[in-house]
């Protein structure tokens, strides 16, 4: 059995970043430039963003974060979308989610222009994603898919399932896991909230995809023997051993799965760190071989 | 064991789509405007594109044919779909599918304008789909849901075994049946050329999608009792027995799988008629409210 390093593995990806971003400087490339907006003080997504712009100057790129505070109209926050979608020095920008509830997360997401969308969140990426044309893929998925090829992961004519069809988690990673390509080419079987018996389709998985939220769900009954485990879930329990008075639980109960796997990722250290990764090399993506 | 009448239940919407225009011209709404552009002279591309003409015909719509030779360059065809966009006559419109070889497909439906794509394969709508936004769904898939509404067949729960993953068909039947909505909510295997153990497979399923494109690939071995079975195969086969000395056959083996299942389209009568219906659903839902 093999612990997927998703640690390891982002700390490679993002020296590799920071290394070409050292290789445009010194062609003469522009910076990569990710902005975020930040509406209200949300805890979660306070951290999210500070993350993420803590990785952006490890590796050299120029963030800006604008913040706005949860009374901020619709019509303000479109405004302010649109002027980044003008502004030739931004590459990319993410609107960190969730939003308030007067506004229209939809609406917000649609007037972001796609060739700047590095959270891969506009319909257009995601319709391209399904169609096998090039996009900007969402975090997870995207992350997930570098996991499996890192570690030479077969896909090929594989059985898949996957539990939870968000839209930015389950789905998307039945659409990409599905298509003719490498990763690819697993045939996908996508479980929900309605499913009914998960535990014998759970058992026919060569490749389970744990993406419901439910803390410790998927026990070692439902694993067949020698399957590989990626667990997406991140959801803060109580603890009485650690300082905070919470960790970190995945959807896997990882101590009665892992000794069936073939591969399994931690919670944390799996997933978690890819997600990161993705949004720096999408803005990579994003700046293209603009000069400076 | 109930045979789906996709003939009947083509005749009847298209039927209250009639009812609909005459409603429309009453309130002095416009006339819905289909138009479509025919490149070359492909037999098939010529018979569907003349069908489309003769339904809208049938049901008041104004339809527009634009004709051009398969030596088209790929900037004239841009230009003419640009025409098209801008043209407030035209609600929606088709560019009929295959292309000649030094077309790039992608590059063509990418420049439709989304609300006017009634064909619903521009990534926008794609996209929108499978976020469960309000799009224009392609035909096929759109067909088949409704008549698995028609024929009040239960969704919820049920395991949908989808063969094939055509960008068209397959693929987007997956997103929409594993969506949480009615029809909807099917637990969704998506099978295709690379799976491996299929016959077992498809005996999980409650629902069987057969949409590979292999004539009678389907056998009464590969179905559960009880199945629901939606045949989406449509290939000319040599024919003793027909003035034109082909038929139609769809990718089930009718005889042995029917007397197995609860429900089954034929071919041909089944998913077919269906499309047809969905293109003039879509471009009365692209003229909307527009005034005369």
């Amino acid at each position: 059995m093999t612990i997927i390093d998703g640690k390891k593995v982002s700390a490679e990806l993002k020296s590799a970043i920071r290394d070409e971003v050292i290789r445009r400087n010194s062609l003469g490339l522009k910076q990569p430039h990710l902005a975020a907006i930040l509406v209200g003080n949300d805890g979660g997504s306070e951290t999210y963003v500070a993350a993420k712009v803590k990785d952006c100057e490890e590796v050299g790129y120029i963030s800006t974060l604008i913040r706005f505070p949860d009374t901020i109209q619709e019509t303000e926050l479109l405004a302010a979308v649109d002027q980044l979608n003008m502004d030739p020095s931004v590459d990319g920008f993410i609107v960190q989610l969730p939003l308030p509830r007067h506004i229209n997360e939809n609406n917000i997401i649609e007037a972001i222009d796609p060739s700047k969308d590095v959270d891969g969140f506009h319909p257009v990426n995601i319709g391209k994603m399904a169609l096998g044309l090039s996009s900007y893929l969402p975090a997870t998925p995207s992350g997930i898919l570098q996991l499996i090829e890192y570690y030479k992961i077969e896909t090929s004519g594989r059985h898949c399932v996957i539990i939870g069809r968000s839209n930015i988690v389950g789905t998307p990673l039945a659409i990409l896991l599905s298509r003719k390509s490498s990763p690819g080419n697993c045939t996908v079987t996508l479980c929900h909230s309605q499913t009914k018996g998960l535990k014998e389709i759970c058992l026919q998985a060569d490749i389970l995809i744990a993406a419901l939220g439910k803390p410790a769900f998927l026990t070692g009954d439902m694993v067949k023997q020698g399957a590989v485990i990626i667990d997406v879930g991140t959801t803060r329990v109580p603890s009485a051993t650690t300082k905070s008075g919470f960790r970190l639980s995945g959807d896997v109960n990882f101590d009665e799965a892992a000794p069936k796997c073939s591969f399994i990722t931690p919670v944390p250290g799996g997933v978690g760190p890819m997600t990161r990764i993705v949004l720096l090399q999408n803005t990579l993506k994003a700046a293209g071989d603009k000069k400076q």
